[in-house]
């Protein structure tokens, strides 16, 4: 397999972490690492090899503008390596507008997609976690798109979490199929004009709420970029408060806190299913190549997680059935 | 005070716990209360009188319909009985649309607002809640009409709990000024064009993500009424899957449990904090009369604090206060 290229420098914690994250990756599962960067801050890469990147694209700068103007910047770089055919994939923790941007300006789409979605596993307590999608790269849509994002995200699910028929719907306010805002009912109605589910061997169960994105009538949640971004982060604040209220109590006392020793071990693979380090990141389905982006929080464990993603779906093969899907 | 209307029909463990509830308002805080039902499905009221009204509207009736044939429903008689100079306020954990719509078509508007909102408010760990509006009452929304739920829900922020100069923030996918969606970058510029905020005492703190809904950084979230009613319910979910995540963590073992009995009396207000009960419910902003709608899922503690609610809104004369902000 082509190595998949990782940016060395995007990220709250790079390049460090990033490079840890690529060394765990390759000692552990093997995988073949282009670290993207400049290589002199990289610090020992362990022997992986390096595409010099002379930029940065700060995670804060205006994404469109950085990448067309960054153009030997990691991330651009990184994107550039797939097109090119030096890397089947690219993973990046850093700025995800300009992650999107690059991949789209480099990669191009898939034939016949309107627009590429971010597509992010949330996780519930059955096992397998729901994707939601559009997580954030279209803050406006047209109800068509949304159409092609179940699809995208059925194929998804089905790939990356072996869900032989994904259950696919529509984010709303309401379960029967007159709820919603008039985006929502015009997307509906387009979801159930055609048989698209069944084409691609999934199936549309209607509309679902706020609250079914962890819970389990549908495995594929599909909204647009801003309803779905907003959940996601009111979903992300929600877990991270109410851990925070749980640690503050435990360390109350010394009673509690001994309490709580004893319920470590009860404890550890709760933090491990509800971490947003767990799935490796979101994918970004659309472009014409594997794109991978982590969480700008991500540390090593994070990254190890997203390249065993971007490389179990190259393995995959996960573009060519989006393709087959989308033409289908 | 004139009494309190309660709908004495509405909700899923109606009406033996909304009959509870209100025999504990009137107990414990003297609150005089007009239950509204049929006499005889009541059961022992300890003396509350009673408003008689022959039908119920179903938890899962179309709203405007309902309100419109079931005249002699308790909910339209509660939200009449206001109307009517007999009651101070109405309580209801029924049917929520039809809730809305009875006090909307019995009270009317204050004059001058476009549209009422539903302002809920959100745990935070700091103590006093954020107030999330609109939180369903209106899917689709104008841009002028968030200026206004800003407005309603900064003077409810600070006759509800106190917080004197209210942070308002607008919700998006961003913190910077040009983030969002079309109809939100419209909204923003609608917020920050007059000075809305000042004039009630507010301060506009621009664009807040998901994640701030149970943030620091702001009192109040000002959205369309789809996006927050999306929200509201992601939150609740994500609540309470990591707390059943916790409850069957805390039950794995004979060691589990003992340790979680130990760790008891640090979870207890924890949980008070974090449950829906504790706020009472949310209230509907900008009908011509108090409106308080409890979950649907009510139980006696719950009616009892909703109950409250409406008595402190009444008491602090929250309608006269939203009139001179909405015409000032």
């Amino acid at each position: 397999m082509l190595p998949i290229a990782l940016d060395a420098m995007g990220g709250d914690h790079a390049p460090s972490e990033i490079v840890a994250g690529a060394r765990l990756a390759a000692d552990e599962y093997g995988i073949p690492i282009l670290l993207v960067g400049r290589p002199d801050e990289l610090g020992d890469t362990g022997g992986l090899p390096v595409l010099a990147a002379s930029e940065v694209i700060a995670m804060d700068a205006e994404p469109g503008k950085s990448v067309r103007t960054l153009k030997d910047s990691s991330l651009v770089r990184a994107a550039q390596a797939v097109r090119d055919g030096q890397a089947s994939a690219m993973v990046s923790a850093g700025n995800t507008g300009a992650a999107m941007a690059s991949a789209l300006l480099r990669m191009g789409r898939i034939k016949g997609v309107a627009r590429p979605a971010i597509a992010t596993p949330i996780p519930r307590l059955s096992g397998r976690p729901v994707v939601l999608l559009d997580a954030g790269a279209n803050a406006d849509c047209e109800p068509e798109w949304l159409v092609q994002f179940g699809l995208m995200g059925a194929v998804f699910a089905r790939h990356r979490f072996g869900v032989t028929e994904p259950r696919v719907g529509l984010l709303s306010i309401g379960e029967e199929a007159g709820k919603g805002n008039s985006f929502v009912k015009h997307t509906y109605a387009a979801m159930a004009a055609i048989d698209w589910a069944a084409a691609c061997g999934a199936r549309f169960v209607g509309n679902v709420e706020g609250r079914d994105l962890m819970g389990e009538i549908a495995d594929v949640a599909v909204t647009d970029g801003f309803t779905g971004n907003v959940a996601l982060k009111a979903m992300e604040g929600t877990t991270k408060t109410v851990i925070k209220a749980l640690l503050e109590a435990f360390d109350a006392t010394p009673e509690s806190r001994e309490a709580a020793a004893l319920l470590l071990p009860a404890l550890l693979p709760l933090y491990a299913k509800f971490s947003p380090e767990t799935y490796g990141g979101a994918m970004l389905l659309g472009v014409d190549g594997v794109c991978v982006i982590s969480h700008g929080s991500s540390n090593a464990n994070a990254i190890r997680n997203a390249l065993r993603v971007a490389y179990d779906m190259v393995e995959a093969d996960i573009v060519a059935h989006l393709r087959d899907a989308v033409s289908g």
